[in-house]
């Protein structure tokens, strides 16, 4: 039988830092939440990125996801803008590290092809897909539908991972 | 009287963040300590960030700064570099604020200014004058003295807005 994992999902943003928990059973997903942390631009840096680090180790803590994941960026954008997402990004990894929750990267491209099944969806098409992959869930927020697709995207690579071990070759 | 200030000044890095203790009693500045966290390039990058926190966070409830500083770091450096700088930075501005100590930031020209006069210095003229600063003190590591002057910079404009505050012009 499938053991039932916890996965949650982080985008990384000094704004908004979207989450989304689902559960996956073999090859079954389950939503169980999402949303957004926001931050005011007007605040100082280091108060930014104690609500955001605040935020998560709440989350977590209420949650107790067994594993996380979060996208591996590629910034092609400007040093200052990467310095900036830099400094959430970082915070974002330490929250489920520190909780004792094993933080996995994935290349946007990886992402999108879990979720739409080829590695150049845009955006829209991606958070369409999440909504189809989990009926019922009511996803407001973009931020939170990246997030979530970044934990199918793990999910989708666990039960690979698992398929391989047991000697199936993946679908 | 001049009230004592403990100042921790933190210069950020993945590899190597630098930090220096000085206390601040008017224009007088006493060297309390220093070093260098460093994490190795093999280790998953959250794994690192906990490392970095765990060691500011410890060395913060050990020394209780009152206060503490932050290079605003400039990057015209690719993107990528940038990336990888704003997630240790993320990380050493969380530890501070976490525990309550506020933390300011400079620019690199003023903390040459501050600590050599002009702000074209190199780094080498700013270390040096970081230990004529501060002497008597035995200051092994270029990040740990970086960091001092991080701290010293605090330490000067402190004391320059009391004096304004107290109706006395800067020197």
């Amino acid at each position: 039988m499938n053991r039932s994992v916890r996965i949650l999902g982080l985008d990384p943003g000094l704004q908004h830092t979207g989450w989304g928990l689902v559960e996956s059973t073999g090859s079954r997903l389950r939503h169980l939440g999402d949303g957004v942390v926001s931050t005011k631009a007007d605040l100082p840096l280091a108060e930014r990125l104690c609500i955001i680090h605040r935020a998560l180790s709440a989350l977590i803590e209420e949650h107790r996801p067994d594993e996380a994941a979060v996208e591996h960026t590629y910034v092609n954008k400007n040093p200052g803008a990467a310095l900036k997402l830099g400094q959430a990004r970082g915070v974002v990894l330490l929250a489920p590290a520190l909780l004792g929750v094993v933080v996995a990267e994935y290349q946007a491209m990886e992402i999108k092809r879990a979720v739409v099944g080829t590695g150049h969806a845009d955006k829209i098409q991606v958070q369409d897909m999440v909504r189809r992959l989990l009926p019922g869930a009511v996803i407001k927020r973009a931020d939170a539908a990246d997030a979530l697709a970044i934990a199918i995207c793990h999910a989708n690579h666990r039960s690979t991972r698992i398929a391989l071990a047991r000697g199936y070759a993946p679908a």
